[in-house]
């Protein structure tokens, strides 16, 4: 009991940073999403293409999440973005705080886009807001096809669902039908886009996603 | 401040049960295992095959841990072994409570073998004793190698690092030595053993390392 009113205490301050910097990103007219999922469901692979992809001239950053080592940001930083690590030191998921603090010293008004990848696990990350415009859940083929429905949570709350790795659709048993039609059970409104980083396929439509709503944000 | 107090009372009261569910686990003779992995590395798939391939005879019991859903059970009471679902509603990993709970009106004595399938989470569940004789971690291939640096804790209390889908090798970015070398940066005592439950490979070693542990609680 003492436990849930804790729980409760730091959900209501994590909110209350988490609006303050929804509020920034606002005025200064950055998109931010949150990439959640699965350990090993390809954020920092999906990231790296990303930056790749992104038309010249973007003002992109990272701050990229994990529990231990910093090697995500040393394989992000290749692309000459900012980029910056959170190691958590155990903590499961990222919070408000910290991402307050680890963007002291950037201009917000000098990006378009802020990209947190957060720490890999389907659970806890879904209850902690970072002022984000979305966040966006990866789902990976190999993993199957009924997990929207075992972690509805973090399905019902992403705007967008990822479904990674198609290349591997030949090798694994997983029906993108089914797929879908588990996420839309979870959260009816979310839009789904299927995507392999390996052949790159989908990556036009993800990019797509990315820009109508940078557009917004100018 | 206040959550770090609350929280380590509330692991103080899991290892106060935990160590009761030992005490008879060990008077019982059954040898109980704790499975945990990110979600969708093939823990209920393992299950599934190792229920098959159990010699004749063996007394086996599953509980098996969800946010929601219970397609698990439903998948696994299929061998006919008792098998119950912990669907936990939101909490991200098992505790010692609901082991106690679940096992109600089962009789130990009776079991040569008890599975505990956790809740998909690589994190989280590294926290919480079940009174287990050994935590067992999968790491399946697609989820990638650096996996045991990224999430040291679940490693580093693993008994066994069971490496799944090694039938996905061929098409995905996965060094076996650098994983094998990873596993042991953050456990040098870790066994490891590298199977695929879609060919078979190397589920004839889990067996006999299951059935090792088994005649010590004899």
């Amino acid at each position: 009991m003492t436990n849930i009113v804790v729980e409760k205490k730091v959900l209501n301050e994590n909110a209350r940073i988490a609006e303050e910097l929804r509020e920034q990103f606002h005025a200064s007219n950055v998109l931010v999403v949150n990439l959640i999922s699965s350990p090993g469901s390809g954020k920092t692979r999906l990231l790296e293409r990303t930056l790749e992809l992104l038309p010249a001239g973007t003002k992109a950053a990272v701050l990229t999440g994990d529990i231990q080592t910093d090697a995500d940001a040393t394989r992000l930083a290749r692309f000459g973005y900012p980029v910056r690590q959170i190691t958590t030191g155990g903590t499961c998921h990222l919070d408000a705080s910290m991402i307050r603090r680890h963007l002291e010293g950037w201009s917000l008004d000098e990006l378009d886009i802020l990209f947190i990848e957060n720490v890999g696990n389907l659970v806890c990350p879904s209850s902690y807001d970072l002022g984000e415009e979305a966040k966006i859940v990866l789902l990976s083929v190999p993993e199957g096809e009924e997990k929207p429905l075992k972690y509805p949570s973090i399905f019902f709350k992403s705007k967008l669902v990822l479904l990674t790795k198609t290349d591997l659709l030949p090798y694994v048993p997983f029906n993108l039908e089914t797929a879908r039609t588990n996420v839309h059970k979870s959260n009816p409104d979310a839009e789904i886009v299927e995507l392999s980083c390996q052949t790159g396929d989908g990556l036009a439509r993800w990019i797509e996603w990315l820009q109508a709503r940078m557009a917004v944000c100018v």
